[in-house]
């Protein structure tokens, strides 16, 4: 059985440009669009188990990225942080300027 | 005229996990451990154009990867608000914890 794995889809929104442009291709339509197996091998000319190939090399690409770098896991622990300091910042009732400066220091670090 | 540019330190900090193990102990003896390209040359043994071409394939590499992901600027920005956001809170006097908080982020970030 060939599951879709969640973090990959994290992974590929983090490291994809670092893929093929096949490679970026398959796994966008895989874990963006959500299409079959199938249904790419259709579009693409390929085989169901080319397909399959593609997104296992892929999926091992994009882990060896973060394996290396570990800056999405690196994120994702910072953006959780900075989204519980604004409702910290919102109930204490902290100034405007450092309620808006962390909003945006929130959406600089979640793009 | 070879010169040595201070942010493909910055970016060898953040992706030199990718390069290679043998372009990783070149760019570390010329950029981390200030080496000239005539001892790096002696210590791996190659020739000073060998060791120049090296480098100049690590930072092409190293620029690739920013160029593509973009994280290196990204977290340096960052870095930059979370230390404006530290101090704009001690100056404001805002409670403890949220101080805490805001330089364990900055850690986090900084590393």
């Amino acid at each position: 059985m060939f599951e879709k794995d969640l973090n990959i889809g994290y992974l590929l929104d983090f490291y994809g440009e670092l893929l093929s442009a096949r490679k970026r291709t398959v796994m966008d339509m895989y874990f963006n669009e959500d299409f079959s197996l199938a249904e790419i091998a259709e579009q693409i000319g390929i085989s169901r188990q080319g397909v399959r190939d593609i997104i296992k090399k892929s999926e091992e690409e994009l882990l060896f990225y973060e394996e290396k770098l570990g800056l999405a896991s690196k994120l994702q622990v910072a953006t959780a942080r900075v989204d519980e300091l604004c409702s910290m910042a919102r109930s204490a009732n902290v100034s405007e300027d450092i309620q808006v400066k962390l909003e945006a220091l929130a959406k600089l670090i979640g793009q």
